[in-house]
């Protein structure tokens, strides 16, 4: 599985009278032997090869990128380096997240995030878009990602003491419009109809073109997108869940600032996006935040006392909840029957715990004297509803994509579930919201950054490269949007569990 | 014979909802389809190319530079031009010649020339690439030959109203020292044992690397060399001459700072060069000079009168001697015997056009009441002396050459004569000075400015690139400087014709 750079050892004739080849030609030469495809020099490495090359004695490691049709070779090394360093990033909407990676081993060194710069420019995806448009936009938006990308690649790189320009390559893998801000490409089609990218595949291209402060000859691998709304991030769970790759069907599902859902297997994939992202993230509750330090991320009620009872990430006072903190408590607010199927709340059993707020009914979660900053922790009526939408929202995507192909739940092997929400999320109560199907738990395989690792992925492996450019083609795309089916499913699903309980067997129904 | 670039006519099937595709991607699936290779876009080049395509209703013509391996996609036009604007440039020590070709045609439009700017900073190469070495000698030596081809370009393209930004490939054709000069990598290694480039061959640029002032995508086609002494002007000429491609062998003479030689037929070539060149292109003689208005190209002797005839280019009153000139004068002295076998003057013969100058014996070619600025045109001893030496490097170069593969001048088909020496020189001169083998006069061809002529091919024809990149590792290189046979062969040489005058019957002897 040759990486995406590689060193090839090179003992080359020195020059003579009786062979007077150029140097450049020299190595050319003996490297396009040794691995029988066409091998470039960019203009602009042309001095530092030679050099390098002349300076080794001819003996030593040429340094190529591997772009598939061709090589490129860009630099010369006397000695075997001990690390070939390079960067995995997941360019996300709100934060990059990077991995350090060496080429010789494929192992991952470090690795770190950021909070993404452009947020200053737009919270939202729109707004940047919108941003663009103005006078020097898009150009603020790239400066601003890319000046992120480089100081986490600083800091990672000064943990493992080695230098920025030491870094050899890059795989990003993003959403299309972060890609088109990273490239500095319009996006204004993105978000009309008929919402067209400006290039859903870019070939390699290199650290300079991008200003990276990695060596300027990186190779730069920009994971390809699908569509408007099918981006290189899903591409890259692909490639790590393995999804095309086994015989028997399975889903994998991410949650961001969309609901991004792929089902298929080694013959065919399908895959779909809705908007039911915002609310699982914890985006969008009042006291919503994402998963770290502070946030309530289990939450259990005893249905005979109505006691709450909650755990925190990284153990310190509670400051509000994660996505998977809301599935739980709004699980726990059902199996207490203190809201009812249709998600509203039950004063007769929530007693105490219910307040009026400024937005209606609010739900103590924690009481001010536990919390942090003595802020208690809430949940309106409103985040409730907004759960709902949610909630109904996943579901109705997954049963709509699974119909489409004739296919029932109980087909599928496994279920992929990736990101933070995957992460925290306890399946078992996202099944009694009726959110996620009334599986076996096991078939639900919590497969973390999953961008991330598929860039990491393509660093490594030839085959995971090839596999990148043959999926985008591969991959049927299910527009919601214009589905009528799924605005039935999506009324349907706006019950817990379900307005067909026998759905959800495991879910205990209440009699009002 | 695909043109160097080329344009595919598109007609796309415009974006929709369900053909969501990407601006870029759907181009490039269309041309590849229609070219049937790899079609990369440059990073550089792809916000022109996806807005160039949309303006243009996703219909028109695609830019593509055909690199070899691979196509670019470099831009997008959306009516059918009328030309294809491109450069072929001989990249001379001293001039610059190009040409404006129409790569839709293969017209060459228009031609000009310039001064070289370098020799400012030195007129030979050695010197230039001495101060290439000094502190920032190798830039400034760059920067002043990329304005002259700039400069070349603009007059170029003003003559033909379109504007420099039109022209969308060049061809450039030069020697080693000044290809290494242009693309601003060292020189060092190229005069010092055992001779080594920097680089032979460079893989396509573009016009942004090389800062010039045509398309910044616009394909740059480096003419190949084969080392240090044996230039891309030389490939070029072979591949104007079709010397590759011919069943008959043939010789190809191009004569310029050195005399460059080069042998052989389709299945083999054989290639040499030598010292012969300055005096033979009047640059070294001191009354010498270029082929150019006022300089003396022929001249013949009365044997019965003595009387002096001659005629100069432009028809100007005489400034000088061109090289044809002094060929033509020095066979003259001899047939009037003026100068004897040695090449020494003879009074006895050359009575009062002889006289004595502060460098010894003077001819007196023109007396100064009929010549330019009342100065006479003279030829002296030194410069006579500096002649044999030309004359006799130039035949022993002929016959180590042809010796070397076991054949004699008599199997030679035809003899190609490159070069403004080429075009001007008298066989049937060279032949009684002993510096061209005594062959029926229409074995000889001139053949012009093979190193412009082969740049135009390339432009035109994927043949003529494929041949360029091939020839280099099809020519045998004789080293000359250390050749023995060379060395004695050049002492035969030395007197007029040859110290063996049977091998040139058809030049008259004269008993002392």
């Amino acid at each position: 599985m040759p990486s995406f750079v590689q060193l090839v050892s090179v003992d080359c004739p020195k020059p003579s009278l009786q062979d007077n080849t150029g140097d450049i030609d020299r190595l050319k030469k003996n490297v396009t032997e040794k691995c029988g495809n066409v091998v470039l020099v960019p203009f602009g490495a042309m001095t530092r090869v030679a050099k390098a090359f002349r300076q080794a004695d001819f003996n030593g490691y040429a340094v190529l990128n591997d772009c598939g049709s061709h090589y490129e070779l860009v630099d010369f090394f006397a000695e075997q380096p001990v690390i070939l360093p390079s960067i995995a990033l997941d360019l996300g909407t709100t934060h990059l997240e990077a991995s350090l990676l060496d080429l010789l081993t494929g192992d991952v060194l470090r690795q770190a995030n950021i909070a993404n710069g452009q947020i200053e420019f737009g919270t939202d995806i729109l707004t940047r878009i919108h941003f663009a448009a103005t006078d020097g936009g898009l150009s603020t938006l790239q400066k601003a990602v890319v000046s992120c990308i480089n100081e986490l690649v600083e800091q990672l790189a000064g943990q493992e003491g080695i230098a920025p320009v030491d870094i050899r390559a890059l795989a990003i893998s993003g959403n299309t419009t972060m890609v088109h801000f990273l490239l500095g490409v319009d996006p204004a089609t993105l978000c009309r109809e008929p919402y067209i990218p400006l290039i859903n595949s870019p070939d390699v291209c290199h650290g300079i073109d991008l200003q990276l402060g990695v060596d300027d000859w990186a190779p730069v691998w920009i994971m390809p997108s699908v569509g408007s709304y099918f981006g290189g991030d899903l591409i890259s769970g692909i490639i790590a869940s393995g999804l095309d790759q086994q015989s028997g069907t399975s889903m994998l599902i991410d949650v961001g600032t969309n609901a991004e859902v792929v089902l298929g297997n080694g013959e065919w994939l399908i895959a779909c996006a809705g908007a039911a992202g915002p609310a699982l993230e914890g985006g969008i509750a009042k006291m919503g935040m994402r998963a770290g330090p502070g946030a309530i991320d289990r939450v259990r009620i005893d249905p005979e006392s109505g006691q709450v009872s909650y755990q925190t990430l990284g153990d310190q006072k509670p400051k509000g909840l994660c996505g998977s903190g809301i599935i739980d408590l709004v699980a726990a607010l059902y199996l207490s029957q203190m809201i009812d199927v249709r998600g509203k709340f039950q004063k007769k059993f929530a007693g105490d715990r219910l307040m009026d707020g400024p937005e209606g009914p609010a739900f103590i979660v924690v009481d001010g004297s536990e919390a942090a900053d003595n802020q208690p922790v809430t949940f309106t009526q409103v985040d409730l509803d907004a759960m709902m939408r949610s909630k109904a929202a996943m579901y109705s995507i997954l049963t709509t994509l699974i119909a489409q192909v004739g296919l029932g739940f109980e087909d599928l092997e496994r279920i992929f579930v990736a990101g933070s929400f995957g992460k925290h999320i306890d399946p078992r109560q996202a099944i009694t919201l009726g959110m996620m199907p009334d599986l076996p738990l096991d078939i639900f395989q919590p497969i973390g950054n999953s961008s991330l690792a598929g860039a990491e992925e393509v660093l490594r492996s030839r085959q995971a490269r090839k596999r990148c450019l043959e999926l985008p083609n591969k991959i049927t795309y299910l527009e919601l949007n214009v589905n009528q089916e799924f605005m039935i499913r999506f009324s349907g699903c706006r019950f817990i569990p379900h307005t067909d309980p026998s759905l959800f067997p495991s879910v205990p129904i209440f009699s009002e």
